[in-house]
């Protein structure tokens, strides 16, 4: 069976989710989308045949040729397209956040516990990345013992001009917020943020770079540098640390070359070339089990929790102070799956 | 426009490509299969929907809903299908070797050559290897001068009990000649084989390692040492060093652990988990091709060459002595083709 | 010349340095030796000719044939020989800590200045390990533009039995606080601790591993995980994030091996493999300049922070809290050495 | 005790050894010098005390004030100081090559043998390498089975305008040469040597680079890339080839620098950079057995073996064909020791 996925919002990432599900992966076609700019829609699709294209994300979403929605577009409409398409029945795959605000992302909670099955998929892709994957697994091999500290590096060459000081927290560490919570299997309680000397390179507005701190339930401790305007290439950078061993995210170059003096390799342009892969594994998981009426991968729980930390990390870097952060209780839908893939199965 | 695809071979490898077919690229079905064991083949896809079990490979090959064609049956069996795909004037991906002997892949030059264009893909799944793309780019690029020399290392852990000897050249090194074609976009013009002493966990009726050493026709010179009961893993290394600076392949492991005194990555465990990639990428490009009748990547010519040196290398094998290797005069089709893919573009 | 050294402490430590002076080095003798226990004085010189064996250090000190001072005897009894050396004029090797108080280091500091000249060492032998100081001509040189960030790791196997809490900062973090004064040139102006979870494999007593966090005044941030029971092997890492690039220690494996589907190599099993060459370095150049009546290398300033910070950082463990640290003002006899040897020259 | 060296030749190598005889090392000093041109001779010991300088190599040796010589004249002038030390019954350092002829070399076993103990310590500085140490034990420690292939790979930046080309063989091949009998503790039986097309950054009456293989006794086959131009830098490359793993030299970097798009770390830039360390460990060593009137590490034997095996090789990388080695009988006084410091002990 071919799923038949509809796309909201066909900006950059849409767009490459459109092109991914055309020319990449099986088993799923682009049968129709939408946009807060028609013509940016109709664009996206112009070469592919049969695509319907809806004025707007409820049409899409209540369209009976659309099986399963992807969520691609700008993060305060994620909670009301989430919501109506948990109510059409249909799996959805939300980019990150799942919603702006913890009480947004509890509604969707409720509204998915109330349908009695998940629906949402959150597009934590690192989870797909094979690195990540073989770290959890070591981890979980207990050839390490139990981990007892995550250091994460997570460094961009630049931001855009739109960058703003928040996004520090919000888009660039919600990532190793949920990687954090992924490799440890554990929920984060409290964050602080520490900010040296702030890089010269970086716009004036922004705060650059962050020591993003938090604790896990269990007692383990996270530390996220976040560097966003460090030149040199996008480079993400993880150490668990066990009782016994550590385990670490290795380089990623495919040859070395000696000259001039030096030995080396290649670090990565930007996240696309870094993850492309993670993200084609995301989508390809994620449309097996849309074929079979199922969900998968990180759920509305996963974003949840990420929303409230962020939520946390900035009250942090603003206060300078230490955060507690409490979720609520966990539904029993939720259990055992907020890990998400583990990389041993 | 989906791409009809059938499958002569329906082995292990066959088996593979079908599953890749359906569950991994897009762009492609396998509407028909066919195997000197019908009910292997009538296995292979009894979970497909609507693909046609043939008798012989001549019925699928006439079947006007097969667009493009994949050989993966016996060697010998080899000439008779790719010259009934050029005559049918249908794709034709054709897994190693092209043809058993010199005047078999001659006729398929000239089959091919008369058809006025380019049928045949042959299955040198490593032009499509990232690491090795990587390698030709950096010598494409100049950054190391003009190559002089190609170290290549082949080794396996183990062998099955049905390996004969001389599919150490033949099946194993036959790979190293093609990537040493490909990178150093050169012809091999001799061929030299030494034998140390024999791996003592090697069968009794093999010669294990060997050191393959051949000249190009502009120069340079390489060396292939295969070993083939390594035992530790599918390994497979590669160094070229040109004038000022040298590429070599990188390891693979993703994440580093430290634990009981050391730090390491893994090697990979066998020539799937090493290259499943490469097929990946080559299979989707050789399908986007054939979706607009076109052929790519290693050409009849490439496996014509390979079948040639190979055959040198064990008659240099058996004879101890340098074997010169001559080709005939490449026909213009093959001009500027025959290095495949080339990385840089 | 040859510089007569005589040594206070003939422990383990002691021992080392005298064997080091004896069989490795060029330019310097044991001339003479004390201990508390003085058979173990006499012991530690048995085999050696000519050596003078003191019932107490002062006498050594005022020994005409002892030309510079190793003070290698228990923490609290340095203040008095280093006072004691400097009031005889001679230079003086001091193994860390300067003294255990603030109030003593600031006694050892005027009564240096009052001499008009520098005549102690601290034997902080990080800054004569080849990594570190190219880890400093890396930053000298702009490569990486100016720190921002410093982590640090300190990982040791094991610790003895006598090993209490406060020593995993007065006895191992102090490295890394005077590591970070080297590597950034700059002062720690707070100290702060967090305590993950506890390794199981430590003693009950023990608070291990920490992350012990310090602000320069210079606004970069320092974080150093201590692991003192992570049984793998003793493993310094190290890693300044620029504001365009990083520059990290190497792992120090001189062979790759691989079998059993791995590849690695071997890290240090403790603090003597990992810096043998370093403590050599140190002693040659100490030598050499006593050799001409000068001094070199980690001041009594350096001591003198070392012993401050580690204090703060004490406090900091107990509080939870951000501890201020305040130096005095920096004598100008200091100015232009604190950061001893620098790698670039 | 302290030894009293004599050195003969006091050009750039000669000149080294003073200095690390006088600055670096324990337990020796500089005696007397001489040198061809006696001014060289003088200006090299014009700061040291009490050094006699010698107008010739024979009145050094004859010095009662000598009790230990180091050869590092004209390789022609080898034989006659290093027969006229074993005459005088002192312990002699020869730097490589013990003689230049086969004759030569095999005057000095008779001598040496006559005298009835070893006094001949040739200057294979390797075999003092750190990393070839470790390759050593891990051979003999069985990890990766018995060894069947080692290849080398020896890169020089570029070579002086006095380079001729059978000095690839003679003095860089050379090394290779020795360190694989020390790796495999096992003699070579024939040499080859194929070319292939020239580094055009090299001279025009220099063959650059070679592939010169040949086999051992036991059968492993070595394989040594010479390249000496090759610009980037002075690299020594090895990996020796298990039956069921492998060893190789690890890079020697000691910090990694991420900037611009790339990591990697530094390669040596020369063989001073590269081997310091070896060559201070290898005369530490002499001085150490010869304060007891003992020799140590490669002997007469190795130099002989050298001699023979390179001049085959000239004559195979003239011929273009396989050249056989074969050595005399070996004297029972070279027994066990053949193979120097094997990295275990």
């Amino acid at each position: 069976m071919t799923v038949n996925v509809g796309v909201i919002g066909a900006g950059m990432i849409g767009q490459d989710h459109i092109r991914r599900l055309t020319y990449v992966l099986s088993g799923a076609r682009v049968s129709a989308v939408t946009d807060v700019d028609l013509d940016r829609a109709k664009s996206a699709v112009e070469r592919l045949p049969g695509v319907q294209v809806h004025e707007t994300g409820q049409d899409l979403i209540s369209d009976p040729g659309v099986d399963a929605i992807i969520v691609a577009s700008w993060g305060p409409t994620h909670e009301e397209y989430v919501l109506a398409g948990i109510a059409a029945g249909k799996q959805v795959f939300c980019e990150k956040p799942l919603a702006t605000s913890r009480e947004a992302c509890e509604r969707i909670l409720d509204a998915e516990v109330a349908s009695g099955k998940r629906h949402v998929m959150v597009g934590f892709m690192r989870r797909y990345d094979e690195a990540y994957r073989a770290m959890k697994a070591t981890i979980v091999s207990g050839d390490i013992g139990a981990p007892l500290m995550f250091h994460s590096g997570h460094r961009n060459p630049s931001v855009p001009p739109h960058y703003t000081s928040d996004m520090i927290i919000n888009d660039t560490c919600v990532h190793d917020v949920d990687v954090a919570r992924f490799l440890l299997d554990d929920e984060i309680v409290s964050a602080r943020v520490l900010t040296p000397r702030k890089n010269s390179l970086a716009s004036d507005h922004l705060t650059d770079p962050v020591l993003f701190i938090f604790e896990m339930a269990g007692g383990a401790l996270v530390d996220v540098e976040a560097s966003i305007n460090i030149q040199y290439a996008y480079d993400i950078r993880g150490e668990v640390v066990g009782e016994s061993g550590t385990v670490e995210l290795a380089e990623t170059n495919t040859v070395v070359v000696k000259k001039g003096g030096q030995w080396g390799g290649r670090v990565a342009e930007d996240w696309r070339e870094r993850f492309i892969r993670a993200y084609d594994t995301e989508f390809q998981e994620w449309i097996n089990a849309a074929a079979k009426g199922e969900s998968t991968g990180p759920s509305s729980w996963d974003g949840y929790a990420a929303t409230v930390v962020c939520a946390a990390g900035l009250e942090a870097m603003e206060s300078g102070e230490r955060v507690e952060v409490s979720l609520r209780e966990q539904p029993e839908l939720y259990r055992n799956t907020a890990a998400g893939p583990t990389g041993t199965d």
